[in-house]
């Protein structure tokens, strides 16, 4: 390398530290001052082992029996989620002391473990929904295992309850890698009742106010959203998401939208339906069979005579 | 740490190993009785590396030539997968006698293993189908590198082989972590010919029944469903999703449900159809214009005249 | 294992490295002459680093200074992106000597790194715009923590860069890699303007030749795509997908296709819309109420009377 690509190459170095001296945002160099994402999803995998320890338990370490290694586990996990929402206090609550904080995040880390045993027995209700739910499911191990539902409600429950401690960032931090995963993006805000199934569930949007009773089942696509963000920040706070009742259906791709729309309770909703205002409870929603025109493709003698004759037709990537 | 929180956290450790003598399918802590996520995630890296060599071997392996180099990773890729499969017995088949899965697991691992050239001269139909169908890729090279329909359709055409070798629990793992990194859902089950093309990809749900002959192609969004799922566990192993004949097109975001549903050879269904029914060979179908509304802005007097003047209109997130 | 078994092993190994003599793209097994998938991700790592240094530095580097770390960073990213670019140029242009490729890659990578503060100073707009148009997120930290929408246009802002620069390979290689942890797929190719802000993400699709200007919103699940793809090869650098005008808003699910499609200034398209031509400035776009269908459930009492009686209806997976 001569000399002058090395001066160039000093030149544009200093030029993009400079450039880190603007006070934005995103010019924020301090480390150790706010909660780290990976060491986040580092505590998600601990969590997950704590929750179903058979199907995630690292087989690496050899630690004398089960039970002591999942003691180690715990109490670690334990420790660096103190450590992390320390950091999210400290960040995000200006006023209060070291010792506030402290404190704080310890009672913090200490009642979102004793939630677990609570947790877990919801969870088993999930699963035993997915298993019902999925005819292509051979066993229950399978859905452990593989089915991106379970991993998105899982991660879900636990970010809720730190959501509900009112931690700062680390639950939407959660959610959203979970979401990266599975393509499922449920804010850690929204309230889920028991035996709730997802199945494939890509693209799959529940907003921060949302509330969902037991027994819902949600097919891939489903967005249960906002009528309007227009308000942006303004709107915070405000239920600006739907309510789903218990036993409620939703197939794929229907959109459920508002924070005043109920579905109630044992209603179906078809796929792809629209829906911005309340259904009654016990009623089955499908969208009229759309109406789709049909043209012969030259050489094609085949075509059934009884489909309609339209001209226009396109394609669409 | 004073006392008191340690007795505290020793009462919330404690209360979590108890949690796990209550004999639910959560509660399973016997490791090295079931297959391992992470092992097969890993055999799947190195599937990948045998099928496209030049594009995935690890280039940290010093070894001295690519061909021993190679070897050496068939070798290992196939006993590790021969004991997973070996686990994967001996979970679900507890009638048989260890010996008896020893044999069947190694007679599995090599009946896979026979197959791997032959699967390869079907993606080579898939990479040529991929770089006729996309503009937008440059090179044969950059669709192996960086394609998720490519990356979907290798695994899926591996698992595929797995599966039909009656391997428990391996090739749904192996899908639903190709599903994790590609949004592409589809099971190890189904039926696909050659020359398979995904473009884009996110969000397509191919059923396990679905049978799909050669020279397809398909765009983000779509669905090869079932009519219901109602029937829950009682369904499986009916035909539930439909069939797809040979040089069937299919656009972004249309629905084709049910098993009695056939989409005869060269028909194009357009983006957002929703087929529950046959289309005859042939065919090209595509949904009727949407009414839609228009409003016009306030302040914004280059609003065309010849727009709708509908007043009602919403928005949607 | 037993000697039979043993030669069984060999032979199918011999058969599998017979396989790749057939000179076909996949049997390419020549390494160190092409990019290196898992170095450019590694890469993109080191340079959400330089963008975002707060939130993605390695905490467990130790050296002395934020400053002098950020620097070790910077510079072993160019050095590691310009032997990228060298492998990416020598394996495809092949007509050029090998030291006109190192010192166009040294180019190159010199040119992409001078724009990175100009890059940062847009992707500041888009942290603005992801905060003011989002009212679940609660810190514009948070959005950097853990914004899909945010990860995908920043690492979109890199690769389009060096797409301008005409690097081959490795800005798709980018771009897809985003495209498998957001669910957002943008063709590096496309151009997009400032405060740019994406809710959501999951099956966003933004084609190579589509044109976006300022202060754009998009929800999950909206094409930006080509009208057909039926000519493959040979509609390589023509306009196929949409312009979309300064302040306009694409709700969840809309479809706006072909390259001669204008929306413009101001207009707000509505969710699940299909567009197919252009829509002047200020224009509120929504689909018409679907036809639905109702069905009262069995001995549920309460359905409201008002809604229609229709007696078809479907379920949908």
């Amino acid at each position: 390398m001569n000399e002058l690509i090395e001066q160039e190459i000093t030149g544009i170095v200093s030029a993009l530290m400079e450039d880190y001296d603007n006070d934005r945002y995103i010019d924020e160099v301090n480390l150790f001052q706010q909660p780290d994402k990976r060491e986040i999803i580092s505590i998600i995998n601990g969590l997950m082992t704590l929750v179903y320890p058979g199907y995630y338990l690292d087989r690496t370490r050899k630690l004398y029996t089960v039970q002591s290694n999942l003691s180690v586990v715990a109490e670690d996990v334990m420790y660096r989620l103190n450590k992390q929402i320390g950091l999210a206090l400290r960040f995000k609550e200006e006023s209060l002391s070291q010792k506030d904080i402290d404190r704080s995040a310890q009672e913090m880390a200490l009642a979102f473990f004793r939630k677990i045993p609570g947790i877990r027995a919801i969870l088993e209700t999930d699963l035993d929904a997915a298993f019902e739910g999925d005819p292509a499911a051979k066993h229950r191990e399978e859905i452990i295992l593989s089915s991106p539902g379970l991993l998105a409600i899982t991660v879900h429950r636990l970010a809720h309850e730190l959501f509900l401690l009112r931690v700062p960032l680390i639950p939407r931090i959660m959610t959203e890698h979970v979401h990266s995963l599975t393509g499922i993006d449920i804010h850690p805000g929204a309230t889920i009742g028991k035996y709730f199934f997802i199945d494939h569930g890509t693209g799959i949007v529940i907003g921060e106010t949302a509330q969902i009773g037991n027994h819902v089942k949600l097919y891939q696509g489903v967005t249960l959203g906002a009528l309007t963000t227009r308000g942006g920040q303004a709107l915070r706070e405000v239920k600006r998401h739907p309510t789903i009742q218990d036993h409620v259906t939703i197939y794929a791709g229907a959109s459920i939208l508002g924070g005043a729309t109920v579905i109630g309770t044992g209603s179906v909703i078809g796929g792809n339906a629209f829906i911005t205002s309340s259904i009654p409870g016990g009623t089955r929603v499908s969208i009229k069979n759309q109406e789709l025109f049909y043209k012969k493709g030259q050489g094609q003698e085949e075509v059934a005579e009884e489909l309609d004759q339209g001209e226009e037709w396109y394609y669409v990537i």
